[in-house]
Order: C-alpha cells, then sequence, then structure tokens
C-alpha cells in the first residue's frame, strides 16, 4: 500500500493505517433487539478491542524475546533488545490498567441496557490473552480447576487447538530456567556460590534467632510467632540446599522454577553490580515487572466486574468475581522471582568473591 | 509569620512554609549504628513522611465533610463542596498510590541495609491512617481480629486513647447511613419506591430463571450452577424487603448499613437524572471510589511489602504480608455502595415515578 | 452476530468483536523493501491504531452531547449524562496521553529502519482527529496558517470534502455559547448581575492599585510593571462592560466567545453553589479539562516528535517539530473559559443575590 | 531516636519520623486576617511542602550520583547504581507532576480566599528546586534574564549567597561532559569514528536531497522548503566536524555541549548494543527522561497558574504565566541530548566497527 521513497505513489496516512476496514469493525448489536441503540454498548465493544490490539503488540514483542532465548547460549549483544522489548510490554501493561478507568464511566445500570444481549461472551474468552499467558508460561497444568474448565470448555474447536498446541511450543518460563541454569559464574575450580551463601547464611539465621530470644519488648505470644516464623523462614532456605526437601516443596506444587535457576537468580540479585551481572539483573526485574502488572490488571478488573454486576452472574455465565479473584491470587508466572527476596541477606554479610571470578565479570579492557 | 498586605512586611515562602523546621525532620539512623548511613534510609523517611503530610490534608477535607453532614439536614447548597473535597481526597489518594512507584525503586537489598535498625516500627503503625479509618467509619468492631490486638498493643498509652476517644465521635459511615435513610422521596402519599421496586424485580428474575432453564448452550452442570446462583442473587434481594432476613444478614456481620439507607441509595442509583439526585449520586459514587482506592492502595502496599521482604518477618516483627492481604480484602467502609449494582435492575423495566414526584424532584422554575 | 437470550445461538467473544477482520489490518509495509521487517513498524501501526480507535469512541460521545445542546433549551435531566460523557471523553485522553509512552519506548535509531517507506504519511493527517476538532469548534476560520495549507492540501478530495462540509454542521463551541447565552438569572426585574459585578470590581481594582503604589518591598522597575499589568488587567475586563471594546478585541482576533456568553460563565462560576448551577459548573469545568488535555496531547506529541527526529524533516514531509509548536499554543477550543479566571473577583466582594433569585436557583421542594 | 536492636528501647514509628515536628509546620494564616481560615490555604501549604520534601530526596539522589561522577574515571561498577537513582528521580518527578493534579481540586475562587497574604511569596522562590537546577547544570549564565533578576533580587542575603556558592562546585552538566569526553573507543589506531561518521552521512544526505528534488507529490513551495530544511540539517552536521563551525554556534549560545562529548554521545546511541555501551545509553536516556519531566513540570505548572490567576498578577508579584513559558522553552539541562537524533542516521548505514574494537566492548570471558 505504501511506497517506497523512489516510487511515485506516496503514502496514504489512512491507507497505511487500513482505516477503512478498522474502522468498521466496531458493530453494536442492541439496535437490532431493542427501539434504540444502547449508547454504552460502542464504548464496551471499543475499549475490547483496543485490549486485544494491545494484546497482539505484547505477542509481538514476547515472540521476538523467546526467539532471543531460544538458542543454546544468549549474546549479551541482545540484553539491550530484551530489556528493551520487556519494558515496552509494560509500558502497554501500564495502559491496558488505566483503560480500566475509562470502562468505569460505564455505570452498571448502563451496562444493564445491554448486557443480556451478550451472554454468554466475556472478557475472559480472550484468545490472544491466553496465548501470552502460555507463551510466558502459564501452561495447562499450572492453571486453576475453574480456568480449565470453564475457559477451555466454551471455545470453539479451532480456537481450542490452537491453544493448546500451542503449549508444545518453547515458552518464555522455560526459557528463562535455562539460561539462569546456565549462569557461567556459579561453580568455579576455588570456588561454589551455594556452599559461600548457605555459610553466610547460617550466621545470619543464628543471630537473629538470638535477638528474638532475648529482646523484652515482645510479649511471649509475639516472641513464639517470630521464632515460629525464623524457623519456617529457614525451612524454606532448606529448599535451596537440599534437593529432597526441593522435590517434596516442587512436587507440592509450591515451587515451579528449578532449583538451580532460582540459585542462578539468586547469585544474579547479589552480585547485580558486577558488569557481566547488571543486565541480566534488570531483566529479571523488568520480568517481575511483567508478572506484577498482569496481576495489578487481574485485580483492577476483578473489582471492576464485581463493581459492575455485584452478586450476579457475569455475562460470562459465571461467577466472574470468585473466578477473577483466584485467577489474581494463582496465576502468577514467575513466582519464585516474586518471592525472591526471601532468600537474600544483607549486603554487608555477603561473601566476597574470588578477586579472579571479579575480573571474569568485568570488561575486557 | 506572613503578613497582610497592608502591612510592611512581605511574605516570605520559606517562612510561610516553615521549612527550616520542616526539612530538618528528615534523620537517618543507620549511620549511628554503621560506618556509612545507608544511602536509601533517607528515602524510607521521606516517602513515610510524604504519606502523612498527605493523610494530614485527608483528615482536613475528612473532618469538614464530616461537619457538613453533621446537622439535621443537609442543604443542598453543600452538595458541590462535599463533592469537591470527596474528588480532592480522591486526587491524593492517587498520588499516595503512585508514590509506591517511588519506593519500589528501593530494592530488597538496598533495604536489608538498615531494616534491622527500625525493629519493630512499621508503616501499619500511621497514628493519622487509623484516624482516616476511623473518621470514614471503620471502629473497633469491624476490624479484623490481627488489626485489633496487634496494633493497638504496640501503640503507647496516649495514642491508643486518642484514637479509641475518636470512634466516639460521629462518623462518616453513620452521617452518610442518616442521611440515606432521610431521603425525602422513598415515600409518598400514592408512591411507595419499596414496593414498586419490588414488583418489578419479581418479573425481572422469573424471567432470568426462564431463560437459564430453557437455553441449550449450557452444561447440566453450568445450568444448575446458574440456577443456584440465579436463587442467591433473589435471596440477597429478600434482604431488602423483608425485615427478619436484613437483621439475620446483618447479625451476621454480612450487612452493615441500615435497609432503609440501602433502600435509599439504590433509589438515587436508578434515578440520577432527576435533578435532585444528580448531586446526591456524585456523592455516592465518590464515596466509593474513595472506598476503592483505599482499597487499591492496600494491595499494592501488600505486594510491595512482599517483594521487599518475602516470606520473612516484617519491620513491625509480623508476617506484614498476610496482614495486609487480610485487612485489603475486609476493610472496605461502605461495602454496601460498592456491592450496590447487585440490587439494581434495568432501566427498561424500572416503575414509572407519578408525575407529581418528578416535579418535586426538580427546579422550581 | 451475537444473538439474543431467547434464541439459540450463543454470542462468541471474537465475532462479537469482529476479531478476525479488526486483527488482519495491521499491515508492516518495511518486509516489502528489505531483507527484515522492521521489527518496530507494528508498534508504529498499532499506536496509531490505537488513537484511531479512540477518536472514534470519543466521536461517539462528543456527537451524542452535540444532539443535546442541539435543542431551544436543554433540560436539566440530560445534565449528569452530559457530564458523565465529558467525563468519557477525558478518560479517554488520558489514556492517550500516557500511550506515548508506549511509542517512546521505540528509539529514533528503531523509527529509522522504516520511516522512509512512510513518507509523506505522518500522524497530522488523521481524518478523525480533525473531525473531533471541527466538532468541537476549530473551524478553517480559527486555524493556524500552516495548518490551513499543509493538512488540507494533502488530503485527497473525497477527505477534504468530508471534514468541510462537517464545519456547515452545529458544533459544541457554538451550542455552549448560545446554551450560555441563554442562561435564565442573568436579569431579572431588580437585578443585573453585569451591572452588580461592574461595581464590585471597580472597588476591588482600585483598592488594589494603591496597594501596589505603596509597598515598599518592590523595585521602582516592578512597581512599574505591575502598575501596567494592573491596567492591562482591568483594560481585559472592559470588553466584558463595553460593547465597543469588547467588539474590537473581538475583530483582532483576542476574543472568540460572545461578550453575553462570557458573562454567564463568569455567573456561573460565582455562584457554583446554588443548586441551579452546581452542574452547570461542572460542565464548563469538564469542557476546559478536555481543553486542556488535547493542548497537553498536542504539547507531548510535539516532544516526542522532536525527541524522534530532532531537526530533521518530519514523516509529512515538514519541521512537525515547529507546526506542533504552534498548535499547541493556538488550537485551544474554549479559550475564554481557560482564561475565566481573568474575570473572577473573591467571595467576599461578590455582589449578594436577591432573596427571591436565591429561591429560583433552589430545588421546589 | 530509633535503638539498634541489641537495645532495649523499641523504634517507634511517630518518633523516627519526627512526626511531632514534622505535622506541625503546617500554619495557615489567611485565620489571622480574616472572621474564618481560608479551608484551602491548608491544601496549598500542604502540597508545597510536599514538593519540598520530594525536592530534598531529589537532591539525596543528585549528590550521590555527582559524586560518582566527580573522580577521575567512573568505574563500570557503579553504572547500575546511577540508572538506579536516575530512574528514583524519574519515578518522584512523575509523582511532582501527578501533584498537580491535587492543587488543581483548588479553584480559582478558592484561592482567592487567601491569595491577597502571600504577596510577594511564591512557588518560584523554592531554594531547594533552584539548588536542583544548579547542581544539574543550570548556572545564572544560562538562565533567561527574567529569571535572574527576579527571582535572586527577592532572596534574602543568605539564600542569595548559598546558591551562587553553589555555582562553584561540580556539576552534573560539566561532569557528563568530561565523562563523554573520556570515551575509549572513539579514536583507535586504526579507527577514527568521526572519519567514518561523516563518509556515512555524506552518503546518505546527498541521497535525500536527490528524493527531495524529484518527488512529484510536493508543491514547489514545499520543495523549496524542504531543501532549504535538508540544507540546515546538513549545517547542523557542520558543527560536528569542523570546529570553527561549532565555536560560532557555541557563542551563540546555541551548542552548549563540548563537541568530542557529543561526539560521544553519538557513538553510545548508535552502539548501544555493545556489551560496554549498554549501560551508558540507559546513563543518556535517563538524563534525557529526567530533562524532559522537569520540562513537562513547567509546562504542567504553567498552564495551572495561568488557570489559577489568568492574566493578573501572579503570587509572585509578576505574571507568572510569561515567566513561566519562557523558562519552560529555555531551561532545558542537556539540550544536546534532546536533539541527539538530529545526528542519527540509520543503522543500515552505519559504518562497521573493527574487529579488534567490538572485542574490546565485550566481556572478558
Amino acid at each position: 500500500m505504501c511506497a517506497m521513497q523512489k516510487n511515485t505513489t506516496p503514502c496514504y496516512y489512512s491507507e497505511y493505517l487500513d482505516l477503512t476496514r478498522f474502522l468498521d469493525a466496531q458493530n453494536p448489536v442492541s439496535g437490532q433487539y431493542q427501539e434504540e441503540e444502547a449508547h454504552d454498548e460502542m464504548l464496551f465493544i471499543i475499549v475490547h478491542q483496543a485490549y486485544e490490539l494491545w494484546f497482539k503488540q505484547i505477542l509481538h514483542e514476547l515472540r521476538s524475546i523467546i526467539d532471543i532465548f531460544n538458542e543454546d547460549s544468549v549474546d549479551e549483544k541482545y540484553h539491550g533488545k530484551i530489556i528493551q522489548r520487556l519494558d515496552r510490554i509494560i509500558k502497554i501493561q501500564k495502559v491496558l490498567n488505566d483503560q480500566i478507568t475509562i470502562l468505569e464511566t460505564m455505570t452498571p445500570l448502563d451496562f444493564l441496557d445491554f448486557r443480556d444481549y451478550l451472554i454468554p461472551a466475556s472478557g475472559f474468552q480472550s484468545i490472544q490473552f491466553k496465548e501470552i499467558e502460555i507463551l510466558l508460561g502459564l501452561t495447562m497444568k499450572y492453571r486453576i480447576n475453574f480456568d480449565k474448565k470453564s475457559f477451555y470448555n466454551r471455545l470453539n474447536d479451532k480456537d481450542r487447538k490452537y491453544l493448546l498446541n500451542l503449549e508444545e511450543q518453547p515458552n518464555l518460563f522455560n526459557l528463562i530456567e535455562s539460561w539462569l541454569e546456565r549462569m557461567p559464574f556459579l561453580e568455579r575450580k576455588n570456588f561454589s556460590f551455594v556452599q559461600a551463601y548457605q555459610s553466610a547464611l547460617d550466621q545470619m539465621v543464628t543471630r537473629d534467632l538470638e535477638i528474638v530470644k532475648h529482646v523484652d519488648y515482645l510479649s511471649e505470644d509475639e516472641r513464639e510467632f517470630q521464632i515460629n516464623d525464623l524457623k519456617n523462614t529457614r525451612a524454606g532456605f532448606d529448599a535451596l540446599f537440599e534437593q529432597k526437601v526441593y522435590d517434596k516443596l516442587q512436587s507440592e506444587g509450591k515451587l515451579r522454577m528449578s532449583r538451580k535457576s532460582i540459585l542462578g537468580a539468586i547469585f544474579i540479585n547479589l552480585y547485580r553490580d558486577e558488569p557481566a551481572f547488571q543486565q541480566p539483573y534488570h531483566i529479571l526485574k523488568k520480568l517481575t515487572e511483567v508478572d506484577e502488572l498482569f496481576t495489578q490488571w487481574r485485580h483492577r478488573h476483578t473489582v471492576m466486574v464485581h463493581r459492575m454486576i455485584g452478586a450476579k452472574i457475569g455475562t460470562g455465565g459465571s461467577s466472574g468475581h470468585d473466578y477473577l479473584s483466584k485467577t489474581t491470587q494463582n496465576n502468577r508466572f514467575f513466582r519464585e522471582l516474586f518471592n525472591l527476596s526471601t532468600y537474600l541477606i544483607p549486603r554487608s554479610e555477603l561473601p566476597q568473591l574470588p578477586e579472579e571470578l571479579e575480573r571474569d565479570m568485568g570488561f575486557s579492557v
């Protein structure tokens, strides 16, 4: 449509954007069933189309990031690009969250003017959103029950098959896991990060326990509570150091990411100032932000749906609020990264890296 | 300090704002206990002070709104002022929510550099925030257990007494309740809103039930689920029409606002286009927004604290995350307003108001 | 496509939204001219399509508001609806402004990868945006020169004609002007707002002048500057009271809105607490906000374009930055409302309204 | 105040934050001069104090960044920290911008209730804001005339001296300039970036000129306009390659940053994917963002002041709007970085770096 400079046909804005077709795709149905079209149905359509448009862009970025990680090793030259594209996804997510404020200008009473015509369609049926979830790593196995049944049952065959096939492809969760496992500095001839970290950690937990046992501003109840809490914390750490403990937690669904990759992520977080880790650290940070913003989106969406339909059945024929409330809690992708601070100890107690290792983490000149 | 125009001493910006004192109140303590002050402690102090500053402004607005409502009748002349001030609170709340993004630039590792010196102080101890909660109507009786014990036990006597005394004063929840109960148009000689509404409602629920029973795209499981859902919905409505049902739900803590005031709020929502209801409708809407933004704030705060401290004990010596997670769910002030759409029916099925009533809801000229 | 409940065909989300067509309209061209498609061209297309989608919604709201005002008198029952829809436009505008942050993730270097293929298309050619401007009241006569020539010359005949025809239809500026002129309380048997206001004003300006002449903290330069400033202020007021002065300013393009409608707007602002004025006041406020947000959008857009293309020629073949910089300053729709505070005097000096008038501005009961 | 863990005195939230003093510093004056305190004066004080609080935090970050750059060479280990702290400043600036929405809930009429008592104090007199400007590099020499006279004249001696002394200290502009000049890869034995770039550039400009001369969709006016534009662009580039041209532009105040440092910044932008440049690239990007957000803040502030006071004299006794309008345009700190895209050419035309150089820009392992 649009022409190269050397060509004689200049590019025309509305043709380049295919606006004739694009702006013809908003067609309210309420006018077919009642005297007057419900004024707000247009908003309902447009806000959902805007979501789909941005989902398409997120998928465009996500696929390009997956392509970069889907190699035996990731050249550092691509770190900047990965961060830029994750950042773009984040910026889009923020706009998605803000878009809810637009939908909120439609009151429950306005929605009632056309809600019945949409049954059982609902925002939960966005194929592209499921694609995003799958590409990020939320495969069927990790979905909550409601999600498995309700969503997939209601899709037509073509859509369902498409999504199920997608699960066979590499997803970002798995690729990040492998990338972290390959982290080159974890084990060296004369240095094992895991061992060094475990001993530093033990010193710290022991000390904290002493304090809680002896400070006098705690009531006995609170002291007991905190001692238990510390012991639980310690138990959590055990998962890092003992494969058996890790395996048990993983089999219970409490951990997903491999032990080695969690250790890689911790290492990067603790030594994020080393030149070789500055960009990997940002990659992990951006991933957590992507995750968090989807959680925020689900949360705000839940509240909005609740405010819109109250305790009645949702447009999807189910109690939308309950559903969303559960997914908000459970559909986090990179849970281990979100919880990473559980495993951090203060900088002042960090093991000193061997000089040779530090040198290797810097630039050649 | 600052002088009237007629005076010879002009007003000096930094004196007017008392900046010498104001900017002398940020004093990190980490420098006293370790070689170098933790760089991010300043941020921690300033972000919390910024919260307190805005809390003070919220209280300033809240008290003025309470004063307006704390009269036998509220002159319509004040409606604009009430809305303006609620709107100001909302704008402040949005900034409070955004401020979290600033605190998020402090990483868990940075926080570990000075976290130990603050034990057991924590953001949960803001007296002003509790004041806001109490003035909005969250008195002790409605707090979750954790909140009752943990927060109040840790206050000093003076602060605790101050807050407990505050509970005796009129709060916005109670005043709004009375204001809604006094709504002048609910009962007229020839028109009872409650009766008219109940009969309109019954028609609608009956119809919806028919549809769910006969549409063929539902599996039997889903059909049953939805029939139950509709029956529950209906049961919820019963609370509006049968005092006994209402009383039971209230005694179980499922409803707080009086039956009459809920009916008043529904009436306003349904007939919000009548001149006399346009401003009251906005007042209710703003109240819900204030409520929602505090919920959002608690939610984002929870996530931030979780990201900061993981599963470890919070600065308050308790599992901050658990605590906040519970308050996020339960400390909503105007729950009945938030759930109001449960009780709305489509405009097309609304009872027609008597002509004389409509006239009374308009302007004199 | 989507079916009524009674019907047997349920509504399918992706069909309801026409997603097959909608999501097929994003077609980058760079892949046709170089080995690899420029990754960021998709973003460029999608961000502009998202603008167009929201422009369509703004037009939907704008037209419905124009329909309401396009009557001999506007029933107060519609005030709530007008405010709700203006508010929706505002919420959309905020998202439009935020969307710029997404486009900003494309760096100048990324843009250079496909920029040449778009020449001379540019964002300045959005027909829908021009429609919005025209419906708000920015007809050809009020555009800056660059806008007149450059934009319209580059359109094809059909588009140009469409826009020129649109100028013949009623626009919001003119309708608001008439609505303000019809304001019923300006002139009464025993009260003329204009006269009362003029005399109150004269007292105030005289007093301010005295102060500036005698305070001793001003240098002579500053004093002179301020005295001139006050005199200019006064001259500005003259336009309100003397038709000749007003006519001169209007003929010079410094004022657009009629003298009577400006007085109406002032009256509403000063007595906004009277029940009859609370909603009209909000309508004026929202209009100013719409105006301001378009100004912000143009400003941020300018800066973004500048950052993207530097001092080079824009995609539209012109110095985009210069162009936008000018429109930012000059394309405000309701300039008189924006400047209204120029004409306000403190509440303490407001003329007291006659009792009978106050009564008429309240509710019947 | 707050105690170490080993200590017996626990830390008390309100003492740690010095709230007694902090929350005692908001003292409206209007109550002294009129019967009732103006309700909104509290807001006016608090919003300005909130600004000052955040200014203090910005200064805290800025000084620490200056300390890092104020060395003969900047260790790459600090890059992450610099970016984190610039990012924090950015997050604060966004909140500062959002805070304006709070102040906007005060209407012009509300402001008139106490405005006269503040004369001639004004927000333009914030010492801390001037400190920020000076530390970023806006020394007296680069201020617009109005700024020089009006602001400094109105300060008391102590404040004026303090700010003038500050100008003698190293500022970020100068330090960034030196850092860019030291960029190690600009000149190598067998490679001069400047020469390679100039020849690549000449090819491109020549080609663009050919296109503009021959495409047939341009009117003769537009063609001439664009040819001139291209020639101006070229002339701009001359400043990069010919010291004389550069010197002339600098002496005319059109360029500030040294030629060598501009070249360094261009180099970093073009080869930002090389590991050694990824972080420096982000540093430059963040600096531009800081700059842009202050510009946005000034712009929104201008509009807000205009809306508040109209064409009348500002609280500072001057036409605040004119003043701000000028500073908005002219007080950009890193103008050359903002304009950098002027000097960029498409990736496809970039000179290939020598292999040895590429290797040196990677990690040692």
